[in-house]
């Protein structure tokens, strides 16, 4: 059984410094859904490697986006469609939906998130020892799960994710370097959530940064969230100044 | 009344570069003890200038050696001895002591950071709006209940210092930054203090930035805490990664 089927790849760009950005479409084994890989075909080097988990709306052009933008910077990253199905959405009742028909089956989110290590160890760029996921809102949520599965990442960060959990970590198990971004005023993720979630992290000995933005809601890094916030009268709207300083404590946790 | 009485001044050095650094014993109004401003005499535009509050050994080589540091990269700073007694040690014992005394008498050690403040807005290459405090240990304590008491200040620093409080933050007092790196397993900051005051901080509304570093104990920043642990028995011990990052934060915060 072949591991992926390509079923469409595209150069993105070719720039001068010989860059080349390829964005590859898969679809995963076991019938688990697909995800889009984002590749510099120029590159003969092997670097980190980064999985992008969607918000609860499902894996949109923002979740590419993301992976589009580390390709950019130099390393290889996928988007995967932690819901199966292909689908998105821009209202919040079916996002939900969505979200927890997928928290229903966790086995099966772990399987994706497995598929899409799998890939991403396979890519000539990627050095298997430097992956890292990172997620936002739900995502956020699932990749800080991949760490406490304790899986062999190098890091995972959080934006705008919830930070509970039902079952602590357990000390020493966490590999991975944790960064969470959280807005201050996120009704979603209330300061009682965050105390917890750092003492949780403390108690289970992780090598952790917080970064908490006052007055910042929630989905704080994304452009389209001012207008959804406004439209379904949600806590949501776009926060440059956090987007910008959570983004380059991301930047500066991959470069080490 | 004079406000400070300079009784000595030392050029410690004079770079290629036209850096003048230059050392300033001074003694603070009100009998309240001594301080010491290190300050770059070549530098005429106005900038970010920082109080450091010593470790509960007292006002020793370590905390004046930060201070240095911090005019080296091109900041104002001021040592300011919070005993008020210009005693310092090295036996815990002493050191309890010492800092019982100053906590029980904490409108003298607030007079005493306010008295370091006002001789830093003095200085030719101070801008007021940019007024920082960094403290070490029992001195990353005060330097956050300076920031509780909601002065004037762009940001603090606490380095393996207590979290904990008696009385919590308001919403929106707190006008400082804050910055906390500390040690996994420092049993003086255990996780449930951290996760206290970080969910105080979150529903305080405050710009905060948490660091904690697995495996790492309490005085991880000073390069001599190693051989007095192992002398006393005591979970002390330098750390440089921890020492390294921590650091680099701070000059990211000073910087911005």
């Amino acid at each position: 059984m072949k591991l992926v089927a390509w079923f469409s790849a595209l150069v993105l760009f070719a720039s001068a410094a010989n860059a080349e950005l390829v964005e590859s479409k898969l679809t995963l084994p076991g019938e688990l859904g697909s995800a889009v890989l984002y590749s510099d075909s120029s590159k003969t080097e092997a670097g980190p490697a980064v999985v992008v988990v969607h918000e609860w709306w499902g894996l949109n052009d923002y979740a590419r986006g993301r992976a589009q933008q580390l390709a950019e910077a130099g390393y290889t990253a996928i988007a995967v469609d932690m819901y199966g199905n292909g689908k998105s959405t821009e209202h919040p009742k079916d996002a939900m939906a969505f979200m927890n028909a997928a928290l229903a089956e966790p086995a099966k989110m772990n399987a994706r998130f497995d598929a899409a290590l799998a890939i991403l160890r396979k890519q000539p760029a990627v050095d298997a020892s430097k992956l890292f996921a990172i997620g936002y809102c739900f995502g956020g949520a699932v990749v800080l799960n991949q760490a406490r599965r304790g899986l062999d990442l190098a890091g995972v960060a959080s934006f705008h994710g919830s930070l509970g959990t039902e079952t602590n970590a357990k000390p020493d198990t966490i590999k991975a370097k944790v960064l969470v971004a959280t807005g201050g005023a996120d009704p979603m993720v209330p300061p009682a959530q965050v105390g917890g979630f750092v003492e949780e992290m403390s108690a289970a000995g992780v090598d952790l940064q917080l970064l908490s933005f006052p007055g910042v809601v929630h989905s704080f890094t994304n452009p389209g969230s001012t207008a959804i916030g406004e439209k379904t009268k949600m806590p949501l709207a776009y926060d440059a100044n956090a987007d910008r300083v959570s983004w380059e404590a991301l930047m500066a946790m991959l470069a080490e």
